[in-house]
């Protein structure tokens, strides 16, 4: 019968160290030469541990700084229903949305076909940002046709909640019709709004909403964090 | 009425140019210069157009080089039934999956937790590499339970296709549990099998199928070269 490798021993306890909260979120685990005397291997052995905790995303390496506790990204569900304040309030956090600019203009041609619309159609378009307990966690920008919600920016600068605004405008229900996601390195503008490293992993969303006649009513699209949210699609994805 | 923006009629023109296929998938765009004297603007509006294309995907900068027509990347639906071929067959691409290493040893804990297996229970991992007409697309793991399968990896070799594998197996049918997604930047060893540069942006979805019982089956987790595939939830993602 198969041995369990020691690299993966020393995984298991540190593992079970952060686990029984021994090393804390943000605390720097001991160096590779301490864990190596600590376990009785070399640091060979150590390194591949701590490889493989970090692409667990337990564990996050500074260059020149060590290796710290990571903390656990916020599962964000993807499903039929998306509701930015429902998802994260159900995790325990608090949810906000800081608004960076609103603006009406012609649609552009992407836009323009998400939304099946004429060309030269109005649109509003609003950009955001996401935070959960006051973390950055996302950009956004969502598309609305302006000629049937006339008076949707003021329900989202008032509200903040598309679902708020939207229900305001006589829309009382909506689902997503699709989601794409990719992963795209963060820009310089992106990493200033999210405090994140320029180059950092982004996981983009792309989705557009559509009332219960099957109308589009919003062309949405995130720029999440990718250290600082996992997406989630099945059993708690409210797929139902 | 609001107008049409400059740079937004330049990328509608470009764009349209694209789809005429007056330029192909990895052709030089003109330079920024040129482009401003074809549309008679500044190279500042040029630029926010080529941006604007370069967010959308149809365009891609190489630092000193230029600007080319990005390839379309793939798309990939996330639902509940994950099927590789059957994925890229309906996309009317050629699937294959190369073996790197298939081996039989003990669980790791995340491994047991998601299979729901004993302490120290044996499993079958199989690494692998899958490619859409020849192009590496994805790296990916699978994780088995050893001992309800103890002939699996002769079927895996044999067919290189979990879904034939597993019914040879018994397993006529599976469903996902659930799909994780998050971005990562590729690692040096992942950059070489997908033949990307280190640092390129990786999609990395983890999963669970489980046979009609609900019982796991496989623990698999895939890394997706971002650049080439997108993956889908929805109308499109196989749901139902």
């Amino acid at each position: 019968m198969a041995r369990t490798p020691v690299w993966k021993s020393i995984a298991i306890a540190l593992t079970d160290d952060i686990g029984q909260h021994r090393y804390q979120t943000g605390d720097k685990l001991p160096s590779e030469a301490q864990l190596a005397s600590r376990f009785g291997v070399n640091r060979h052995t150590v390194r591949r541990a701590l490889a493989e905790m970090a692409e667990e995303g337990l564990l996050h390496a500074r260059r020149g700084a060590g290796v710290f506790v990571a903390s656990r990204p916020t599962d964000y569900p993807i499903g039929k229903r998306v509701r930015f304040h429902q998802n994260l309030g159900r995790l325990g956090r608090t949810p906000a949305k800081k608004i960076l600019s609103m603006e009406t203009r012609a649609a552009g041609p992407r836009e323009g076909e998400a939304l099946d619309l004429d060309p030269g159609a109005l649109v509003h378009v609003y950009d955001g940002l996401s935070l959960a307990d006051d973390q950055p966690i996302a950009l956004f920008q969502s598309v609305f046709p302006a000629e049937r919600f006339p008076d949707l920016p003021a329900a989202l600068t008032e509200t903040r909640s598309v679902t708020a605004a939207l229900s305001r405008c006589g829309i009382e229900d909506y689902t997503r019709v699709q989601t794409r996601i990719t992963a795209k390195l963060a820009t310089a503008t992106q990493a200033l709004h999210l405090q994140i490293s320029e180059g950092s992993p982004i996981l983009r969303t792309t989705g557009v909403n559509a009332d219960p006649d099957g109308v589009p009513v919003e062309f949405g699209r995130t720029w999440f964090a990718g250290d600082r949210v996992t997406l989630t699609v099945g059993e708690d994805g409210d797929l139902g």
